[in-house]
């Protein structure tokens, strides 16, 4: 039996209560047998049985639930980052594409990449993150648009999900874009994913929710709702990224799909938050992707007031969003959003749980839940988001192992 | 005598040419003995002589001078993070000084602090800004506002500057804001400055530059040409605070005074811009104030445009930019303020050294320069400011000597 002890302020982030309630704890101690949590609470009311515990050190730090980021598209081929320079020079997203570049120069970069490679890189992007708080990671597929390699990226994420100690949450998005290959023929694309891919995944366990890019340029309302009723039937859970550039009735199909989330919502309608309201349907909002597309960012506010929970997560990707810094996109999703640090904080923990169906596990510090969570070098989550360092983290610990811990001397100048 | 080596690419950042020519060298070896660069160049054209110097490895990265953080509130007592708060709920900022808070509270607590307190503190920001790349750093008093204790937090950046490695420039910026003290009798305050407090800091050497906040809350157009003459007349080259908030013809005065630059300048007209051009004054843009603030930033666009040399900068301070992570001002200036990578770090590096007076000795790799450099993960400048990390800095070089070290497992996965 171990001890965080010596915290500032424990968020333990339950999930009762509105958006803003972290439920924290002044002087908090955290009690965790093997892998679960047993006991939460103020030091002073801590039961004796406890008080034999090995004792650990949080430093005076905030403690948080493991940072749970809902939203990535993890493993890619290649980078994009001249194509962030031409659009700052102000080259048109077409133009590059048409030259190329964009999602379809990704696509081409993944399926030339080696399953081996790609979960060693990704692993490097897990570890980094891991160093960030960061402990669950949804990861989509989406850059294979193929049989062969959509099942590729799938099994990749398998691979990280079983090297751990990151937890992965698997999402099958081959309904990304519709590739060149079947740009003449849509149908045929969906019947790939209809027929083929979705029922293949689902019995192979390769994941466990199943996404549609809404737009314009990808997938029509109607192509999703077959989509997504084609991967409920098969058991995945339906996500959505929606209404990211225009109205599109997103917001509206997430709620009558019982979707785990809609994701992005930049253009929501009214009619499509209340709907989501209604449903449950957990928001997903991306300031990064918002940052780095000069766009405005999803009206989080909007959101929260008609009762919807706002999850907040990275969108980390080679082009919209190539950063995977979590607790910068809290602050952004204060600065840009005006979501209160705990609001965002929930936002990154019970909430985005919630978005990728893994609530009775983590996001949360409570007796029972997994023992995953993170100590940040700041007094509370006021200071932590406001006061934005590289990285304010000292130490994740998930299913109570101390997986990473900052070295001693990470910021020490030699004397 | 040493040589940086396995470079891929190398961004000499010299001053000639437009904002966006960092003089970028593929397969780049930097050459220096003791604290001085002797040869920077591409591997195939080193000159014999050099093949004998003790080789240090890059790792394949990218390197670039020291950063030179030009803009910057380095010592201050307490924090405002519960104010970070207040804002997003709403709450304006009069109501916040109102209630003691604001940049009173800060002054309130850094009287209070001790000058060794303020260097400690000072001295860990320093150490995570020089892990970050940052070399050189611009320090304004200004929360002090009287005697006592305006020279206290120039005597701190003075012990700074002893201790190393860090370079430091310090401005004295007693005419941040009238104090309450005086708020009945301006007069009485600009009488402290100009005859007391100005003479004394030039004479004593406290600092390099007289900086004065120009705004309707702070100070007039007037009051800064009047305190800017007599810091020049005892050898403090101007700065202005300017047309943050409004267009009140501070670009225009620092183009008069012949300013090493004017910063903020989110609302400069176009005569100011027009005048800074002809005059060769320096804009420093401070991108992460407006995203703190969700204010417009500076528009760096209309500035590179009418000839002016745009520098960036953090304006770290405890209330509108509470962070210190230069490189994720550089990213803002590309996403906020469409400055291509290249722009953005040629502002970091030369001329944000012009912004500060120490172009002949920083800001550059050349010969006869400072070998002060930083060696970020990354392959080019593109994608270093693309891919933002919590920190891809790898090294810090300042005179020569290795000061930072990025910790071999750093981000690494126990396995």
């Amino acid at each position: 039996m171990k001890a965080l002890e010596n915290i500032a302020q424990l968020a333990t982030c339950r999930s009762e209560g509105g958006q803003g309630e972290i439920h924290a704890v002044a002087d908090g101690v955290v009690v965790w047998e093997g892998r679960d949590v047993v006991w939460v609470g103020a030091r002073r009311d801590m039961p004796a049985a406890y008080t034999a515990a090995e004792r650990i050190d949080a430093g005076g730090g905030l403690v948080t639930p493991g940072l749970v980021d809902c939203h990535t598209h993890l493993a890619f081929g290649g980078w994009r980052a001249d194509e962030f320079e031409q659009r700052i020079r102000g080259r048109s997203y077409l133009d590059i594409a048409g030259g190329g570049g964009g999602i379809m120069g990704t696509v081409r970069l993944t399926r030339a990449a080696t399953e081996d490679a790609l979960v060693e890189r990704a692993r490097g992007f897990l570890g980094e993150m891991l160093a960030l708080g960061v402990t669950t990671v949804e990861c989509k597929s989406g850059y294979g648009l193929d049989r062969e390699n959509e099942l590729k990226l799938l099994r990749v994420y398998r691979r990280l999900a079983e090297q751990g100690p990151t937890r992965i949450v698997a999402t099958f998005l081959g309904a990304h874009t519709v590739p060149p290959e079947y740009r003449n023929d849509r149908e045929a694309y969906l019947r790939l994913l209809l027929d083929d891919l979705i029922p293949e995944v689902a019995s192979a366990g390769l994941a466990e929710c199943c996404d549609v890019f809404v737009e314009d340029s990808a997938f029509s309302l109607e192509e999703a709702r077959r989509i997504l009723l084609a991967g409920r039937a098969a058991g995945l859970a339906p996500k959505l990224h929606a209404d990211q550039l225009t109205a599109g009735g997103g917001a509206e199909l997430a709620a009558e799909m019982g979707a785990l989330s809609a994701d992005h919502l930049e253009h929501a309608s009214a009619s499509g938050i209340n709907a989501m309201a209604r449903a449950g349907t957990v928001a997903v909002s991306l300031p990064l992707a918002s940052l780095y597309l000069a766009q405005p960012a999803m009206p989080a506010r909007r959101f929260i007031e008609a009762g919807v929970s706002v999850a907040v997560a990275t969108d980390f990707n080679p082009g919209s969003a190539p950063s995977f810094h979590l607790p910068l996109a809290l602050t952004l999703a204060c600065t840009l959003q005006r979501m209160t640090p705990a609001e965002a904080l929930k936002g990154a923990t019970a909430i985005a749980a919630r978005a990728v169906g893994r609530e009775d596990r983590v996001g949360s510090l409570e007796p029972g839940k997994a023992a995953d969570f993170a100590v940040f070098d700041a007094p509370d989550v006021n200071h932590w988001l406001y006061h934005h360092r590289a990285n304010a983290c000292r130490m994740t610990v998930v299913d109570g192992e101390i997986r990473w811990r900052a070295p001693a001397d990470a910021y020490a100048v030699p004397r």
